[in-house]
């Protein structure tokens, strides 16, 4: 599933030289129906269909599409997971298992994954409230109908212990170069996880950290109110990013890194073969020349669509049909060399 | 001494695509005057004197500059090492020595190298007869004033008995990207030295093939005429070109050929720090990849051009100043840029 009408990550948005989005994710159960390990097909189509009824009776219906996973072919459902609209894990669900899909694709619901729904919202920048905001507008517009379950001593219910209280994960997606460069993530981990947060690669937990990009979030949903968390999580953003642009001026006085920023724009222009590796490393090196203010005429915008745009199934997705690697890598080339001399003037 | 006025050596020739330029060199000496190594500085600057003279009395005085040696800058010196107009031995030579040039660089007379006069002709591409009658035709008009030194059995007297004979050393130089990157070199080297010719590196004897750039010459001088020296040239360059021509076809099909050419063109295009080295490699993919058509809307000459321009101490001449090389990688980068900016459209 990709069409090519505006999505919500190809803008930036708030500290988006560092920030590249937020994400705010609930999970919620139907009081009245088992956690979707335990149940049959019969029911969890059951569960899928009163989602989907209770979000028609509204009146934001019209904003969504509603899939179902057994009819979604895999590089549609693997680009899904590529742009964080599904899990992993629910990108092999089949029967009984659905989605409803924001068209602008910044807000999705996942039916019967390890909950039977996880309310997913996304937003450019550095953007925690706003996130929070509509996700709790459709939690509040379900619940109505659905009736989640609910203790008042342990919060929402969820099937994980991990999720129990908020049912809430919020996090946001870091650019940091130069922290990377500086080899500085490992000890930001251990600093923000006795902080109750967490930062990993680009696709969570084990993913290597393709073109310095880190997800930072919190990981506490028990005794501590959505509010609470987020904050927390605001404060540690804001250290992050002052530390990593602190850096980036130190970077910005090295001729050599000038050098590599102008190289990975004239290699991604020019290359007619282009591995998904190489192309986020060389996209992590313009992006921050751009934020310095090095590159001129491309905008993060551009780079963040290209960043999503650029993943293998995505451009399998978009192509509508499935790919070699040697054939992506060549399609890989030629959409990044024809957005970047779109926009692009070279000085 | 580095003047920007059109010279030959920024305009391709016939067979362009593998033949970067042709050379022809005659060694000659007076004959009342003994070699210059066993001269005083004042029977030296008699020789200088007298060839000045015999020039201007010509009506191809006004072509030519008069360079005296102890007057020019050592950049200004080794610059003219770089473009083949001048020996590395003649850049250090001081008092008594002086060279003849003309002001388009195409004909260069050292005087008092290691014979009274080496006559020096540069054309683009291959060219030896057009070469060889311009050389002549200098010989001749010197001869009549100066009156070589020349046995009937012997031919020219030279100081190194290597140059007996006719005195005459042609050259071309090749762009061979295909025949080096498959290793074949050597055994074309073992090959022409059985026909009497010799292949050697940019700078000549022990100098490494920057840029897949080769010269071929003549080694023979005594016992064969002039003509018969440059038809064994011309026949052994015939087959090297269509070698090397049936190698890049051979190239043009692998498309990790076709991604490297366009790869350095784009490195050209924005690096800020250029090393020699890196600049010889990358303009040496870029100058195959022109000849082959991959890269449109750049030519030859201007490859041309910026192969002789981006010289270590010709960027210092033509700044009038010394500079340290990264200083120079500084500059060398923004000159590329400039130049294949304004000629080059990107596909």
């Amino acid at each position: 599933m990709y069409n090519k009408s505006a999505k919500w990550y190809q803008k930036s948005g708030t500290q988006g030289d560092v920030v590249i989005s937020t994400r705010v994710r609930l999970a919620r159960n139907l009081s009245s129906v088992p956690f979707p390990a335990g149940l049959s097909a019969e029911r969890r189509n059951e569960v899928t269909q009163r989602t989907r009824e209770a979000l028609k009776e509204s009146d934001r219906a019209g904003d969504y599409d509603f899939l179902e996973m057994e009819n979604m072919e895999t590089r549609d459902a693997l680009s899904m997971v590529e742009r964080h609209l599904i899990s992993p894990e629910f990108s092999k669900c089949d029967k009984g298992s659905a989605m409803l899909l924001k068209k602008d694709e910044s807000v999705s619901v996942m039916i019967n994954e390890e909950d039977h729904l996880r309310i997913q919202v996304m937003r450019p920048g550095l953007d925690l409230d706003e996130a929070y905001k509509i996700a709790d507008e459709i939690d509040t517009l379900l619940d109505e109908k659905l009736k989640f379950a609910f203790d008042d001593r342990l919060g929402y219910l969820t099937q994980c212990p991990s999720n129990l209280g908020t049912g809430m994960r919020a996090s946001i997606m870091l650019h940091l170069p130069a922290l990377h460069e500086r080899g500085a993530i490992q000890q930001l981990a251990n600093t923000v996880s006795k902080l109750g947060l967490t930062i990993r690669g680009l696709y969570g937990e084990g993913s290597k950290p393709e073109g310095a990009i880190y997800q930072l979030s919190n990981q506490v949903t028990l005794g501590i109110s959505e509010q609470a968390a987020i904050e927390n999580l605001k404060g540690i953003a804001a250290q992050i990013i002052r530390e990593e642009r602190a850096g980036r001026e130190q970077l910005r006085r090295n001729p050599r890194f000038e050098d590599m920023v102008w190289r990975s724009l004239g290699l991604l222009q020019t290359a007619r073969l282009l591995s998904h590796d190489e192309f986020m490393t060389l996209i992590s090196n313009l992006r921050v020349g751009v934020a310095l203010g090095i590159v001129e005429g491309i905008s993060l915008d551009t780079l963040s669509g290209l960043i999503s745009d650029a993943q293998p199934a995505t451009i399998m997705a978009a192509a509508r049909k499935d790919m070699e690697p040697a054939q992506r890598d060549v399609e890989r080339a030629s959409m990044v060399r024809s957005r970047l001399t779109r926009t692009g003037e070279l000085s």
